[in-house]
């Protein structure tokens, strides 16, 4: 069980090859949905975890809110209902009969309204939100969910782009602007954090343009981040919505002035997405590469053993690490299996990216020692002592996730380029591909017309006054107002 | 913030404004869909910890297989369809488009083929194990999901009854009969010992019958337990598939002997609907009684003061407290919010059920002492010595459990009658309500005409041939096949 498909050669085809042979998800059969096998599905509950001890810290509580929206909801708030409009799962009857053996919809349970499976959970939980708020003592209101949403795209894509996707998504309601920005900005910087410190994930973070950012917002914040194809891939967000959802659903307070206020509102996720995104990031052409902190395994330990006897001592011998490793809260297996062979399992485990593979032979055991194999350099270290692997095993770790982080550093210095005029542009996205820092006039005009004809999109506009200097729009050669981050993107 | 509704007397509408007050749940205006409060949430991720660490021991690992179910696989498996045509969320379009400021079905956007809101996910989890079922090393294959399911119920009530509910739903795959039954009485058993253990609800194991048990299955094994009202609530149950779904989707497997052989199937749940049952069974008419093992919040500490200073010096006091709780693993809150009197907080923490309070005032601190309230007893105990408490605490937390489980029990016993003959089955269901243990004949007729005459269904078919001597059908008058409990339910 090896790759077919090279990295470098066929990248897309390595993608969805390496997520089904290192048993992490698999289509199925209804359009754009996918399967998250256990190995997959526990990357996401490691996600779930660190992010939900963070978010608690910062005082934000789960609720769980309806699955089905009523159409009228979504309808409320102008924006939000054009940007969701074409990709709702819309529910329409609810009986389903036996005609002469055909299964037919029952065309007496037509609804009276119909139902959309959520695409989001704003208009519900602004609706909610007008029955909890009244005074200014109920906020702020930090609301976080995670959840199952549906979004009927039409080109889809492994983790990056599926029907339905997990996610979280908070939702906040604020007394005033300014806290609601402040909180805005927070999350994304919440996010980033995450994404370095436990995914190994450089991002650039930025905002959204007024064509890009989300239906229904005032201000979009987002993190970008780089394929190891030069292409973009948008792994978080931060919404700033003012008081549109607020006037939508009519959600007023009674400040401390005892006068009646719209709130302030924000709402932020990430989504199974990033799993898509480690995948492409730290994987090679072996298979994948988890990053240490989040890997659901991280250490495999494997017998080396010819007969029975043999195995019965290694058995006893790995009870003492195991032992060890369980008390430092390490996450291994011992795969002591004996269907399989050793070169079996070493591929298995390469395939699906474990940080650290321990092999135990008779020579180990003899020297009280371990051999050791770092997924991340791939380089065999024999003969390390056991003693000295248990002390340093949490540096261990932190060293592969550096050196993680440093080659996706790597990357992103690679594939981000700074283009003086349009000429340049349109070359480096041709020759180089990647992000391009540029000039532009900030019109959505300008925009359209540099994504008809070179496919790249503004992904985020950034703050970098210092390194760079505004001149002209490298389309239109008017002054220059924003500086921005364009590439293709997933 | 009291309750209006009195447990004794209005049975119903106390449980509904019990929910409401105790920021547990709410319904949502989507008919039949709850919207589930922090405080609801978190019964709901305690149990989900303890359950997935109870069934990652056991092997069981986590999946996620997507929300929408073709209704070709859903009329795969005939009864199946027959037991879940009547509440499907059906998909039938996925646009909606501005009519002249109408927002409408876009019918151009009709599906090839409708979509079902999953009700249950045997049959996309059946088409999917007959890609992961090759040979006798696939097998057992022992799979658990979390997940929404949406079941489009006429009679709908907060957690017992729901359009939409989040649940557990195992599925498994086995080699042969034997094993097959094996895992669903194991199963039905860890439910019985979780349920005991951790939410302290005595319950009733046994079979359904032909006519109770769930669609597509051979034998359903269940857990009934008794509402404080004397009505039956089905708590968890756990289905022998036979090869139903095996054939119905074609899943072989090649065994030991080279020979391709149907597999064997088992599913099994539980929902949030035993967070209902808690709230029926250990509450009063004060409010909630969390039982203190699964409860969010096991002690809420509460500062009694006159001046700030006071509140500063106590704020001391209680952090050597709350670090001391904090080692012990218990889950605690100390609310020094200045917003509200004492006497709020202990309205508010009763309603909440926490099973501990803890009052802290001068006296106390000189005393190096804390006041002591168990919400099962409604009792205060002055004066409790610090240290004693903090040594003791995790034994008065088993003793509240104790004390729980003992009055839910009692209860048990209370609705628990024998009925000889059908007035005697009769009388007691009109006066004393409960369970009533009787024989019948086995027959779905008699089933059906005992439910149309009395509104008690056949909760379950039990083992109990010591106790009660099988004689004549008590309606009927044929031979009893039978002893079972009848009662009416929710």
């Amino acid at each position: 069980m090896t790759l077919n498909s090279s990295k470098k050669h066929k990248y897309s085809e390595w993608y969805n090859e390496i997520i089904q042979k290192s048993n992490i998800a698999e289509y199925s059969d209804i359009k754009g949905c996918m399967i998250i096998k256990p190995y997959g599905l526990s990357i996401w509950e490691n996600i779930k975890k660190i992010l939900n001890n963070i978010l608690e810290k910062t005082g934000h509580k789960n609720c769980y809110f309806p699955l089905l929206i009523p159409k009228t909801y979504l309808k409320q708030e102008e924006e939000h209902i054009k940007g969701f409009a074409k990709e709702c799962a819309i529910i329409t009857h609810n009986k389903l009969i036996n005609n002469n053996g055909n299964i037919e919809i029952d065309k007496n349970s037509k609804l009276k309204e119909e139902l959309i499976v959520r695409p989001t959970s704003e208009t519900i939980i602004w609706k909610t939100f007008n029955k909890w708020i009244t005074s200014y003592r109920d906020l702020p209101l930090l609301i976080n969910q995670w959840s199952n949403v549906i979004r009927c795209e039409m080109k889809t894509k492994l983790f990056l782009r599926t029907t339905e996707f997990l996610w979280q998504e908070g939702h906040t309601a604020h007394a005033n602007k300014k806290e609601a920005l402040s909180e805005t900005k927070k999350i994304i910087n919440i996010y980033k954090k995450f994404l370095e410190i436990f995914l190994a994930i450089p991002v650039i973070k930025g905002r959204k343009t007024e064509k890009e950012k989300f239906s229904g917002a005032e201000k979009t914040y987002c993190l970008e981040a780089i394929m190891t194809d030069g292409k973009a891939l948008q792994i978080a967000t931060s919404h700033f919505l003012g008081q549109k959802f607020a006037k939508a659903f009519n959600v007023k307070f009674n400040n401390q002035n005892n006068k009646l206020k719209y709130v302030w509102g924000t709402s932020w996720g990430i989504s199974t997405r990033i799993i898509g995104a480690l995948i492409m990031i730290h994987s090679d052409s072996k298979g994948l590469i988890m990053p240490p902190k989040i890997a659901p395994t991280q250490v495999v330990i494997i017998p080396i053993y010819k007969t029975i006897n043999e195995l019965n001592n290694i058995n006893k011998y790995v009870k003492n690490i195991t032992k060890k490793l369980k008390c430092k809260n390490i996450r291994y297996i011992y795969d002591n299996t004996i269907f399989y062979t050793p070169g079996w399992k070493f591929n298995k485990y390469e395939l699906q990216g474990i940080p650290i593979r321990i092999n135990i032979g008779k020579k180990e055991m003899k020297n009280n020692s371990i051999e050791l194999i770092r997924r991340d350099k791939n380089r065999y270290i024999k003969n390390i002592s056991l003693k000295i692997f248990i002390k340093n095993i949490n540096d261990i770790i932190h060293d592969i996730h550096k050196n993680l982080f440093k080659k996706a550093k790597m990357n992103n210095n690679k594939f981000i380029n700074f283009a003086e005029n349009y000429k340049e542009f349109k070359n480096i996205l041709k020759t180089k591909g990647g992000f391009i820092l540029a000039n532009w006039d900030g019109s959505i005009e300008t925009e359209k017309k540099i994504q008809k004809e070179t496919q790249a999109t503004v992904r985020c506009v950034v703050n970098s006054k210092k390194k760079y200097k505004r001149k002209t729009c490298i389309f239109s050669g008017k002054i220059s107002k924003k500086i921005s981050f364009f590439a293709k993107s997933y």
